[in-house]
């Protein structure tokens, strides 16, 4: 498909974390843009192409195209778990509620829980996930079919896959799709022996993959993995050598300044989850401080059993105050280093280095930003308004690789959203029931 | 208008908090709800009325009808400095950023600034608010002529307004429409000398009102107040007899003990504004331990230059998830706690004892949620998501006193939105350029 935008408002970023906005035209032709600018005739653009011929021009009518939100931390297909374990302690939340309703989870399940949980990101803007659960070859499909970017790592630990399994994903899910790849990872620390960490450690050395986990999300865990190994998760895991690729985690709350340095040094990247964090009374990620050792960072909704929702905007907005409350301290976080982080920072964080900012040549993952809401006027600053101010109903248009999945509330994405919800409550019955 | 919803399910609430959902319909007659039940002749119901010629029938699709939302504290004209002052201490925020700004308003600019803000509630569920800024008479007007509910107090303080104008406003706004009523107040302790705040007590006396403030809304404030007067600002504003006909206080985070057992013997309500006191870094209300005290709370936004959107979907997340951060317990503060503040707590606050919940002959301020969208299933507990999981995209319709104000994404309300965006940017542009 070949897409011109005119009449637009472009979210243009240069090196670090400048922004700027073009008026003018963004076109898309197959599954890249290919061109920027103010300039409205083809053939001055592309002299031997000759016209591209459009198979559609749309007048974005002032509002602001910008690039998709990553969403760099998620288990989509916990969706059937949703508002059904809230307001309980972490380690009871986990081990009474979610371990145990997994169990009751069938072959084609995820399939279904993971389709439910795209069709929200679409609804947010948001054009590609970072995913960690039960059967990946099962999540990655649900992505591919759906048209929908998506990354996905392992949930190995002592109970869930193995090394063999993951190194199956690891294959599989590359190959599936161009939309779809895999790295490795494991659950956590303290769900994970130190030989099965060990043997992490020997894969991704040999497929050459970054390592990513849950690290450091409860002080509980930092505690007990001191009391084990004399360690933290940080500083135990770049010693079994994870990181010869790199890699990252999740949360990343409970660092100490010694695992600052080793996130620094191997260049590793801290996903903050802060929705999450503050349900499950987890505590405040340090992001300022960790953005101030120039630790990269990425920001992730975690998964819909501890969040609710799926919604970058809300985690944006937690991203940018947070840091205030935890300093005192209101001028800590300019709100762009959010919009920053859940834009390209999340794009570099899952190795989609052709998907972080609008520029020829990149992929197109974008989406459309309806300015003429209430909640975005006036326009004082457009993207101060985006980060404090915007919501999943400014989102008029969700396109990923070239195609537009979601437009005006309405999917595009081979399945009848109402045919998903039938899926994910059978299964919410089913595993609520216990049957 | 007489308008029959049917296919819905209804949201009930019992004395306390229990909430339950009615599948049937609900009948508006006027202004006021006339039926919920599962009958559908109106002739069984009202046999001597004859039938009720309905002017809308809806099929409501399984949805959720319940009441609207209350933006328990606000100053909705704000909206002009929106994303024009973030990131910014709280003292250099007003004293620097507000205040000079608002010096430069123009009579009239209050009137579109505010119906820019009532948009906004419309979008996300909000049936009436209280509010404390500049010129009460031109917010009301912009309320009455919007067909918007809105609760008035005065600001004054040093500064700004006089008794004397506050004793006009109270009988203008009060004798204007229906839809608006007016409840003596100021601003805060720290912007008002002892003996303005006699005045208050005075007029309160005199016009048989509560009177209501920002409390407590940062330590340094209640440090100066003890520094200035030996005790804190609740139990200087009860000494000064404040309180005679009830009242209460916003953002209450740095309340004593002793603060809150005034609360609890003067019956006032503490009012929460978790998104605004964390992007001004003012700290995190202890609701939790302010309702083991029996003190009665509602939710509100405040205004949109320090929070910065008017979104009653994120203030009720916060408050339920910034109590479980507050005791590192995740099972801090049950969501439906935050639900019943949203709704009834905030009508009983703000005196609208006919708008606190769906039932006969209660005012038809409803709202009408679509839980056919993929943040709301699966339906495990359609409340819980609605708390955890909600937003404003989920916003379908909103009904004031019976008329239906906004509808699937299109507004009715005297004027279009496209007059009110100009205004107020020119509003915006004006104060920002300093002309």
């Amino acid at each position: 498909m070949n897409i011109r935008f005119y009449h637009a408002k472009i979210l243009l970023s240069e090196a670090g974390h400048a922004f700027s906005i073009l008026e003018g035209e963004l076109w898309v032709r197959g599954t890249r843009i290919c061109y920027i600018g103010e300039c409205a005739d083809s053939c001055e653009i592309f002299p031997k192409d000759g016209p591209i011929i459009w198979d559609r021009e749309i007048d974005v009518n002032g509002n602001l195209l910008m690039p998709g939100f990553k969403n760099a931390h998620t288990h989509t297909a916990m969706t059937f778990l949703r508002s059904d374990a809230d307001d309980l302690p972490l380690s009871e939340w986990l081990n009474c509620k979610v371990f145990p309703k997994e169990e009751r989870l069938k072959k084609g399940d995820i399939y279904w829980l993971a389709r439910l949980g795209i069709l929200e990101y679409l609804t947010g803007g948001i054009t590609a996930g970072f995913d960690m659960y039960l059967s990946p070859q099962e999540m990655a499909k649900a992505a591919a079919d759906s048209g929908f970017r998506m990354v996905l790592t392992s949930g190995f630990n002592d109970f869930v896959s193995s090394p063999e399994q993951m190194e199956e994903d690891f294959y599989a899910v590359n190959e599936m799709s161009s939309l779809t790849s895999f790295v490795t990872g494991f659950h956590a620390e303290y769900t994970t022996s130190l030989q099965n960490m060990e043997r992490v450690a020997a894969l991704a050395q040999k497929l050459h993959s970054p390592v990513w986990l849950h690290n450091s999300e409860t002080r509980q865990e930092v505690e007990e993995c001191i009391a084990r190994y004399g360690k933290t998760p940080t500083q135990l895991t770049d010693e079994l050598g994870m990181y010869g690729y790199g890699g990252g985690g999740y949360h990343c709350i409970w660092l100490s300044e010694e695992d600052m340095a080793v996130f620094q040094n191997r260049k590793l990247y801290a996903v903050t989850n802060p929705a999450s964090n503050l349900k499950l009374a987890s505590g405040i990620c340090p992001a300022e401080q960790l953005l101030a050792c120039g630790i990269p960072m990425a920001i992730g909704t975690d998964g819909p059993a501890s969040n609710n929702c799926l919604d970058m905007f809300r985690e944006m907005f937690l991203t940018a105050v947070l840091p205030k409350l935890l300093s005192m301290d209101a001028s800590s976080m300019d709100a762009l280093l959010a919009l920053s982080m859940a834009v390209s920072g999340g794009a570099k964080a899952m190795g989609l280095s052709e998907c972080d900012c609008l520029a020829v040549g990149k992929k197109a993952d974008l989406i459309l930003i309806d300015l003429n809401q209430p909640n975005m006027q006036p326009e004082n600053h457009i993207l101060k308004n985006l980060v404090y101010s915007g919501s999943k109903q400014n989102v008029k248009m969700t396109m990923v690789d070239g195609k537009i999945l979601y437009e005006e509330k309405t999917f595009h994405i081979g399945v009848s959203p109402e045919e998903i919800y039938q899926k994910a409550n059978e299964v919410a019955r089913r595993v609520r029931g216990g049957t």
